[in-house]
């Protein structure tokens, strides 16, 4: 493994897991590499947990701020939030146990744009950063590091850090070496120039990030494969989301709203993401690109079905299945994938550059198309905003996604009024559901309740949808967007007091 | 007046305004200039009211679809609402009339980002626009167009429409030539390049307008001024309120971060927006500029008073007073001053880039940030999100001010849940009213809640709002950001019923 650590300098800095956790003390902040379940530090994380449940045991308080790209696995998020050891995270979690821990009021969690985190830790209202821990493949000769399998904030982590702590993991190929552009030309205004970056697959950093060597305190070596969550194909109804979706792209492109290749595709994680791309491969659409924040396992068959010429991200997100296939043809995959800092990937001003076609998930969506993506039932945080926001506002076409009901039945996504709102209805342009789509475009809010409740509800809520805007047209305050403040919620106190938003 | 149209060739367009309003029919689609009241046609959409009223009273229907920069004046959103000739409104009005016909459901509006309106137009979706009907100062020898006191969306309307009829307003001052810069290099993606603007007095453009000579039909002469609403002095709320901001702002210049000239400042219409640029006369800043959607009254005497250096915009907004004090002294204010098409002055590339400082106001706002700037009670439409979106997302700092009540203390201005969202709190940095601010950078909602309830609400409410969010934190679903739905829309449902939130 040594000869991942070419420096020789820096030789001498790898040590145990344990001695490198040993640099980070109570009430500190630690920024740690990670984004999406790839490229965050294993071993250190682990070690610090154990540390913590020492201290406590000990009787003495222990606990960390931890900053990363997006989430991370159970060996960092996981192990950590178990230990009770973080103070503040941010700004993206999706671990059940640290969710928990939040969602108990025991954890403070800052939900944030992603694009925003590394500028916002440049301001400095967020504090300084005492320890970065990032994972690389490789640290060069020249001191250089070779990122992993995300990029995050890892380039402001180790700018802004006092100390750092390098996990160099020789599971990730070394031929990843050459994948990765890092941009070295943001700055604070009033210093800020426009970024060069004018085509997905434009190159205008480095392939490696910076980081002064006499900061670097620890550096550990491993050997493991990132989180790496199971892919599931996608069932009837992400097929039949996905089949709405690819149905409206065609017509886009028929009446020349759109070019034959499409523009940039930024998708969002999970299961319907992945539908719609598996849809792309025997759609009509070639050349594609996507200029996105994470490379799941659709994506890759794009690649290898030779639709797709392009992914830019700033993570991989796959299954141990493609990681492994990626790995194993790392040659081959790295000059048809970027991944940038996530400060560039998510970028408003390239995604309204490029014109990026967005396409998210959510919790639900109200009839007039505000979005809550973060919050079930409005208090109870499920991941975050991630970079949805980012997208959404300044996408091409703006495209939120999601099956009608949740919980077999329970829940329907689509609801009176929203419980908690993350993407406002100006930003939401199309909806859609295995029941249809909604193009809510040039609409106003009452065409859109219209168009939402007949084409995206599921058939059990669409008459008592149907009937609460029928009754708010007669008796709301005003009728821009008609409510009945008395009932907006009630479905959402319904679930809460009986199980479901059905009533009995 | 004639040598206000040098063109020799267009002199013979030049008509009655009723010749030129009978080139628009029903269910056409109408750009027409104007922003915050500036720079609006006068003539024509008159005579297009009094043609719709005589068409409705021989039986025969006649609605157009209006399009705008922003508001207008009663000449035009007032006059078109008042005959019912309006079926789409878009993308912002502050007209009374207008907005009863909305709220009364009578007439659709669609309340957009400004910045989204001329790339929206360029889609397509919206539908072709067939006429356009724009105020300018003059017509050159050329053909090319002197702007009036607004840009808006003028260069989009010019080359969109099917025909153009143009109102050439000798009020404005001849000298108005030059401080206008239209920027022609946007396009719609795959062709989108960086937007050339790094500091806010950059010009990127060209001083006028293109025409299509042969689109003309008809030119109207006009001498009438903008609408120009009376200013009103700062009362002590407002003053209290700018106070909190100044001192907000002096100390992040003391504790580095934002330099001493400030960054790029926005600010919103109104009284508020108007005694903080009054406070700052008095302030330490100096060589101030800003980078926003209008010049008001108090930007101007910040330039008097050799405070600011440059203020880039897209429309003026003045009293009658200031009105006439730029156009008597204009080619001194020529250089001061920069009017550019909204899509620019709103540009979120632009306003990330410079790092504005964003400055708005707003109808209420719950105890976690979450901003409701458009629906009274949630679905009555006040005026519209206008810029705000653009801005708030995108500043270096987002701040929203309000005085902490309204209707003489029936309404808090800080309630437990926002009725409506526009801004969700990611993008609410700092809350200001005259009880006092709430940075809320980098905290979670619980602690924002606690600061906001603590500095922002009202003493009348403080103790009710605190009072929710102690049992919120016992009887919530979630942590997170907890709430009580069965109570968290029951101030507006309180008001609605009783006529104050207070509860009796």
């Amino acid at each position: 493994m040594a000869d991942r650590v070419a420096n020789p300098g820096l030789r001498s800095k790898i040590c145990s897991a344990e001695h490198a956790a040993s640099f980070i003390r109570h009430g500190m902040t630690v920024g740690m590499s990670g984004f999406t379940g790839s490229g965050y530090p294993k071993a250190v994380p682990t070690a610090l947990a154990r540390m913590i449940e020492a201290e406590h045991a000990a009787g003495r308080p222990m606990r960390v701020k931890v900053w990363t790209g997006a989430s991370t696995g159970p060996e960092l998020d996981g192990a950590l939030a178990k230990a009770d050891g973080i103070e503040l995270r941010l700004p993206y979690n999706s671990d059940p146990v640290a969710r928990e821990r939040i969602n108990r009021g025991e954890m403070d969690y800052l939900d944030m744009h992603l694009s925003q985190v590394a500028p916002m830790a440049w301001e400095g209202f967020l504090g300084p950063l005492d320890v970065a821990v990032v994972e690389v493949t490789a640290i060069r000769a020249d001191g250089s590091l070779v990122p992993s399998s995300s990029v995050g904030n890892n380039k402001t982590w180790l700018d802004r850090a006092e100390a750092v702590i390098l996990e160099v993991n020789s599971w990730q190929n070394a031929a990843l070496e050459g994948m990765h552009d890092i941009y070295y030309g943001t700055a604070l205004p009033p210093h800020r120039v426009p970024i060069p970056l004018v085509r997905a697959d434009d190159r205008i950093g480095e392939p490696t990030l910076r980081c002064d060597p006499a900061k670097i305190v620890a550096i550990v070596e491993t050997d493991v494969p990132d989180r790496n969550l199971p892919f599931s194909p996608p069932d009837e109804t992400a097929s039949q989301i996905a089949g709405h979706l690819l149905e409206f792209l065609s017509h886009e492109v028929r009446v020349g709203r759109m070019p034959a290749s499409l523009l940039p595709l930024q998708s969002g994680v999970g299961n319907i993401a992945n539908a719609v791309m598996t849809g792309l491969i025997d759609g009509p659409f070639d050349e594609l690109v996507a200029y996105t924040e994470v490379i799941q396992d659709g994506m890759l068959d794009l690649i290898d079905a030779g639709k797709m010429r392009m992914a830019s991200a700033t993570a991989f997100s796959l299954s141990p299945e493609a990681a492994l296939r990626v790995n194993n043809d790392m040659a081959r995959y790295r000059d048809k994938m970027i991944l940038r800092p996530q400060e560039i990937s998510n970028h408003p001003e390239i995604v309204r550059r490029l014109g990026c076609i967005a396409m998210n998930g959510l919790i639900e969506a109200d009839i007039y198309g505000n979005v809550n993506s973060t919050c079930v039932m409005g208090s109870r945080i499920q991941n975050g905003i991630g970079g949805s926001g980012d997208f959404a506002r300044n996408a091409f076409v703006s495209i939120f996604m999601t099956p009608s009901t949740a919980k077999s039945g329970a829940i329907s996504a689509i609801v009176p009024q929203a419980a908690h709102v993350d993407h406002i209805m100006q930003d939401v342009a199309v909806l859609v559901t295995e029941q249809g789509l909604a193009d809510c475009r040039g609409l106003s809010p009452r065409k859109r309740a219209e168009l939402i409740i007949a084409n995206c509800a599921h058939p059990a809520y669409r008459e008592m949808l149907r009937d609460y805007y029928d009754r708010a047209l007669k008796g709301s305050y005003g009728l821009h967007a008609p409510s009945l403040l008395r009932e907006a919620l009630s479905w959402h106190q319904r679930f809460i007091d009986t199980g479901t938003m059905m009533p009995g």
